[in-house]
């Protein structure tokens, strides 16, 4: 799961990514002495879809693209990060027992929460992560910037069907499901968590849907003022995720913190 | 505490705002249809400020400018939030007694973070938030975006000096000081909140203040995964608030989940 940076010059070039994979690209340079009508065009996609836009000296741009022809624009990509199988996180679930613990993102769709997640179910020694592959976020660089270097120290799987990948955990892994929901379910602390689990946490916009809801074996609501609706998806599964490791506390030999260590 | 978007239209008055308020700016707007020449410069500020840039057609300046010439660019500003007076927060925590909850964020940067902090401390039913007048984020449109509404749900009180005032809330309204520490403090649940409390959460680079966590009556550590050295500020704070209250839960009459209803 490496980061790396790739330089990507010429006009053609420069939209071809602008168009294909907007997502990927950490930041737009272009060439402040370059004739502005040649890359008027490119600046305003790259404005339109949200990338950064960074003026530089010609002379910059030469000595990134060496001995291609750079044209006054460049783009840099990051990737993000890469994707785990989901066998590997079934297998470190299964091998981790009753401390198992598997993070479902269902449909998160900030990269700040998705960056957030990671690294709070890193920190809580998590054995991986699911994401959906279709109208979720993926790892982009603002994720990885957000999980403040946790993006390589936990596996991130990416499926097409949650539900699906609900089901095999629990046939294949023996997890049980728990899932965050706004509402009046027993707050967590009321619930036995000390068993393997799938912890579910819905996206910004929709929560976890029905699907998956019906699936679930649990479900949880923190206690919140009558006047706030949910909490940020990111702090939501933190406070689970450490409600969690606080009941499992009991049972050192099971401490989920040494999961990624020994695994 | 009232949220308004307010326009200002022409290049000599855009140009005062790029420079003296650019994190209060929501966009600037520039005539698509507009000779560049004329624009190019504030474009290059707005850009090289991290103002967040839309071309729309000339058209639609014209019509948010009413009679005042826009000379092909405007800025939208949208106030974040206004600040209350401390002795607000102050009488509040007096009042709610042995479930008083303040929060205190030890100069935080992140709009994101803030704003999920807000949301979080209004949600757990706090009575207010102290935040640092300086090098820390302050209550931009971005924090309001990020606190999801909860923005006009809670007092926010800014202060030049985080340590006298959390002397003044140890004085004056009788609070306990908790801070929140990575490392080998014990674990929350592992020490009694169920008390008066201000929370004190560290900003993302440097965490809590020295000085600060001098003057604390506890420290509290959650654990990590060895390799992950410290959670998200936001993430931390809020299974910090939802520890406190689960603690607090086992005596229903001081629900702080009230409190913002009550008072």
């Amino acid at each position: 799961m490496k980061e790396e940076r790739q330089i990507i010059v010429g006009r053609h070039a420069v939209s071809a990514v602008l168009s294909s994979r907007p997502e990927m690209i950490d930041e737009f340079l272009v060439a402040s002495d370059e004739n502005v009508l040649m890359t008027q065009q490119l600046l305003d996609t790259a404005l339109k879809r949200g990338v950064t836009v960074r003026r530089v000296p010609k002379s910059y741009l030469t000595s990134l693209a060496g001995l291609a022809v750079h044209q006054g624009v460049a783009v840099c990509l990051i990737a993000g990060g890469s994707y785990a199988p989901l066998e590997e996180i079934i297998s470190a679930a299964k091998a981790a027992g009753n401390s198992a613990l598997v993070l479902m993102a269902d449909h998160i769709q900030d990269p700040h929460n998705l960056g957030a997640l990671i690294r709070s179910a890193a920190a809580a020694g998590a054995q991986g992560i699911i994401i959906a592959k279709d109208r979720a976020c993926q790892l982009t660089p603002a994720v990885a910037k957000a999980a403040a270097g946790t993006l390589n120290m936990i596996p991130v799987c990416r499926v097409t069907n949650l539900a699906h990948t609900l089901e095999q955990l629990r046939d294949e892994a023996g997890l049980w499901s728990l899932a965050a929901v706004p509402g009046q379910e027993r707050p967590p602390w009321e619930q036995d968590l000390n068993r393997p689990l799938a912890l579910i946490i819905g996206g910004e916009h929709q929560g976890v849907s029905r699907l998956l809801l019906e699936l679930c074996d649990m479900k949880a609501s923190l206690p919140l003022s009558p006047q706030v609706e949910s909490l940020n998806a990111s702090v939501a599964a933190g406070v689970m995720l450490f409600e969690i490791i606080r009941q499992r506390a009991g049972v050192p030999e099971h401490k989920p913190a040494a999961c990624i260590v020994d695994l």
